[in-house]
């Protein structure tokens, strides 16, 4: 009898070995999936543990690139922050993942996907919705008694390994305290809200591709010890938990297009724009990333990013990143208007109306309300 | 015959004290009118210059407790921040300083009140609309030809020294590159989603009234130069402008209380209350202080900070505030309910139907746009 | 051995009678719980019926005025409306129903509540979370293979026989078609945002307790046909369906109630407690009266409606309810300011200086963005 | 020397014949424009009044089709109403008729463009922002001391005879009282959230071009009486005026697009866009049609309606509207999902962990507030 075959999420870890030997203890022909989307991991061993433990076959796909152009430019278009502090680096890899490894299932008549992700945490969510959204069943073994009842004892060593190891937690950025006492200073230029090109000041050197613009602002990010954060968060299953991230160049990203945004988009495109993006952050967070609302909403931000255009310096230092200064061919800033010096097209009497009428509703209020009299 | 009197805020500069002559020989009898929130200024040689130019009379007033507890207060409470990265320092204040002039002026019998703001700005909307909102007439001698197209010239020499000399920018903050190499390590205690009690725990030291804490903090804050930023940001009249600000101790206590307030809040009414500090701090930024809606805004902040409570230890260093911890007997962190090891009140089990029933609409919504035929 | 004990929202009907059985089947004590919220129902009749088929123990609770008063009311202030038509009749009636029977459950030392909501609907997550937030459990047997394999067959009946009846459908409104030709006149007069009273202006008749007040409303619209609506709208759960309602008295308090409250409260205030209704309005549908959210915008509701006082004079006629006029001690209306005739405390020519100044930022754009290059 | 010239949007009105009158006075060359939007008015009058009364030129200009396709039906897809009832038909029309204004300005070059819109109101800001935006210089005599002064008796007179003369105020609108017995049956067709075909199931009659669809919808909403309403409004000066609309075939259009919309667009979609749509009401009532934001919104507005398609069909009787049915190549409605008596590709048991872990957080609120406690 043909036995059912399921592509596994693969890290090489302890964890997902042991998936994956229990999937083929419960019968199952299991393809191992590893994605390589810029975290620093020893590819090819975890091919041969893979072999070694019985995968049918072993995709280990690069993502990098279409990480970087499909899921984080439209994050950094966003201005994408959870709760006002989370850069969602690793939400925003799940949707990426997921959807090739759907692809993969298909390609090879798998029936069934699989992951490590554990039953109380975000990413079964972000990882489920993806593939439900895009079809096959999943298999989810934390959440199947018969799984994790024998193995939690190993989940346990695990995560105390991981918990209560601080040194190890931040593996891309140096400690502040340890970084240069030399700034770096960069100009990053964008095009339609998406970073195009990134110069290192002091060096002269640039690089241009999407995936090359990425992996150089983690550098010197990581190397300023810029964009780590100690949050408590809400999960979308409604339980507080305490994160501790770092996104260096994701952090440099950030700062940068809120700069280059708000100097070359109306206000009051701005201030619709900024509602949408707390929505997409909040959407992605959740794992809707495949879902029609985040579609939608990542295509209004898109609409709104078409002249975020121009160059932003700005230094990279202890952890923290200051912008400089901003220059563009569309930008809304009308030196001769703003001046102190110079009228422009603009009579100040205009003023007086102005604030005049934005008054009447003020004093309506007042009057009838006789502030004074309940003050006094 | 008896003249009218105005009631002139006035800062000893060269600027107002121009428009206290002027006004002088307009006929009218100037009162002048100092605030002291915390500037570092020299009071009484401007009540002595003051004297020199005519005044009536000269008021000095000390309003840093006020201005701390009354206006600070809430908007820490409400994470205010324009536009993703102004803290609103100036905005907040202009409404503490109008409101006690308008006392004065009633007190005083005045008819009018005068400002030195001008016809471009922000501040001469934020001023105004309280005085509108809480009654008197307004002179602003900047929107008035005859007196802008005397004083223009002078204007341009102050703006120009004003712009022109980054150096003597900052006021607050020592230059982060020059700060020291050691970090400060602070806890502050927050009850009802203000800080009740600043400890730093390097030195045993602690504080516990507003006025300390908020002063102790831009010391803090400044000494580690926390809080500088130079941005672009649009006024409420739709220029764009730039804007080089410092804000030491407000940073710390934004950072401190989003975490504090992640902490202790329901996800859902964090989410609601987000989006009324937005609308807080538009509101603020544009003037509107003393109106029914900011009113209205700041009631419900402050309901929603009834739990807000428990400290925070944070690290400031280099220009950046990092949390380290917090606790709080109102924590909605459970950490039974959150960990690995233990199953809490939570069946892991639950997560699939969760899952999968969040996912029936993205499967609707798949089936009928057949993606894979449009991606294929 | 002592029994397990289930307290079950009973309806006298064959769906809950079934379950009634089969709870007793299963060996569990059952008491029986009928919440009197108004309907049109024969309550001593489903008493016996209950006793007859082994209830334990029958409650039957009349919760007219705590119903009007403590979930109707809020929901006036709130205008709630779910997705621009839908009032929410049957989704606030939810946990007032459940609140009563959690109650009980205590009282009788009860281990479960049980329902008779089905396992695609609303209903379900309405009852369920109310009850998880007031603490017990739950045995929905909808949602148990055993009891809904046995009973499959039976409820395709009922739904057949509840869904292809039209003519049962409305049982509050008569057919505007066969609604009086002459209109009804009231008055309803408002405090706080509520009804206190309301005056049939053609009979002079005027009822002013809550229920009272809710019933007449009722009457009246149901006599003219007021308030059916055939619509779709979307579940919690993601699925689109159908919905018949008709809200007769909940039609003619919105329509009143909005025209009270545009009247006397500040247009911004309004604007923001729009959007705050839009999310009550969101989490009643949801099931979400019992949650932290809720009762925060609730009580931000509550705060907005201070001074929603008066009186609105309308009539109603074929199905549709017309306002006529309104009257208010604390009216923001003041016939001087907006008088054609009179300047009252308003300067024409200051509209001038506030249509430049938004004027502003609309030129700058169109400045360069060069619009009639494009146009023509 | 050469006169200043100025188009007048000319009305044959008394109220803009003085004006112009006094406009030739004042020394300008007067070109008076009367854009036909489907008011009932005899042009040819007008035309002879203005060329009688010294007009240089003669504009009538014909924007009935463009009216109702570029401005009409992006309302529609926006559902837009102002303050949950205003919807907004004068509001919509004035950039219409001001955006041809300037087109004549700038053809004839022409200095000035006029018209007679009083200084409290709505229309002159909706009418010079459009001007403004667009570039020319604008005259707005109701804000001229000098001429008001002069001819405000005149007015006073108007007014009196616009504002206590109800039995004129509905134009287009039976009083529902008198209309017709017998309901009219009407189906809507849409595509991409506009109407394309309105039949009339009765008498078999069809039209589909946009300007007969509209001109049928107002025919048949007249004749029943529909869309009447007497409100308080918030005009953008921040004045309360009370407004007597009529909208009859809007208002069909608005139930019959909401119906299909909810049939064919995602519940989340459908949340974000209601939001918008809310801004865009309040962008077109204040006169920001020509805006970067509201061009931003309607593009984002446009991009929701791809796939609302379909027919609705609806019953116009005694002032109201009532939606029977609707079908949809597009419907998301799935009726074996949402049936009681099939399964479909829905497991009920997953509403359990559904619901459960909605309730995570307020178990988690409950447990720490002591909810009964505070209770009993």
């Amino acid at each position: 009898m043909s036995k059912c075959t399921v592509v596994l999420a693969y890290s090489g870890g302890l964890d997902t070995s042991c998936i994956l030997a229990w999937l083929k203890e419960e019968g199952y022909d299991v393809i191992t999936y590893l994605a390589n989307i810029g975290q620093d991991e020893d590819f090819e061993s975890a091919r041969k543990k893979a072999e070694t433990l019985g995968a049918t076959k072993v995709f280990i796909e690069d993502l990098r690139a279409e990480f970087v152009q499909d899921f984080i430019w439209p994050a950094v278009q966003a201005n994408a922050v959870y709760e006002d502090r989370y850069l969602l680096g690793t939400a925003i890899a799940r949707p990426c993942i997921a959807q090739r490894q759907v692809e993969i299932a298909r390609q090879e008549g798998a029936q069934f996907v699989s992951h490590g992700a554990t039953g109380k945490g975000n990413d079964q969510i972000r990882f489920e919705l993806t593939c439900y959204a895009l079809y096959p069943e999943v298999i989810a073994p934390w959440r199947i008694p018969k799984f994790y009842n024998r193995f939690r004892g190993r989940t346990d060593l695990m995560e105390y390994a991981q918990c209560h190891a601080p040194g190890d937690l931040y593996l891309m950025t140096k400690n502040p305290e340890d970084s240069p006492n030399a700034r770096d200073l960069l100009e990053i230029e964008f095009k339609k809200g998406v970073p195009i090109k990134v110069t290192n000041m002091n060096e002269g050197k640039s690089v241009d591709s999407p995936l090359d613009i990425f992996s150089y602002l983690n550098e010197i990010g990581g190397k300023h010890g810029v964009g780590r954060i100690d949050i408590v968060e809400n999960r979308f299953i409604g339980m507080k938990s305490r994160g501790i991230y770092e996104t260096p160049g994701g952090t440099i990203l950030l700062q940068a297009h809120l700069d280059i945004e708000t100097f070359t988009m109306d206000k009051e495109v701005r201030k619709i724009k900024q509602g949408l993006g707390v929505k997409f952050s909040e959407l992605v967070y959740n794992g809707f990333w495949y879902s029609p609302e985040c579609d939608f909403v990542r295509q209004c931000i898109a609409k709104s990013q078409e002249n975020v255009e121009g160059k932003v310096q700005l230094s990279v230092f202890k952890g923290q990143v200051y912008i400089l200064g901003r220059e563009s061919p569309k930008s809304l800033y009308n030196e001769e208007l703003v001046s102190m010096d110079v009228q422009g097209d603009y009579d100040p009497c205009d003023a007086s109306g102005f604030i005049r009428v934005n008054a009447v509703r003020l004093r309506e209020h007042h009057r009838l309300q006789g502030f004074f009299n309940t003050k006094q």
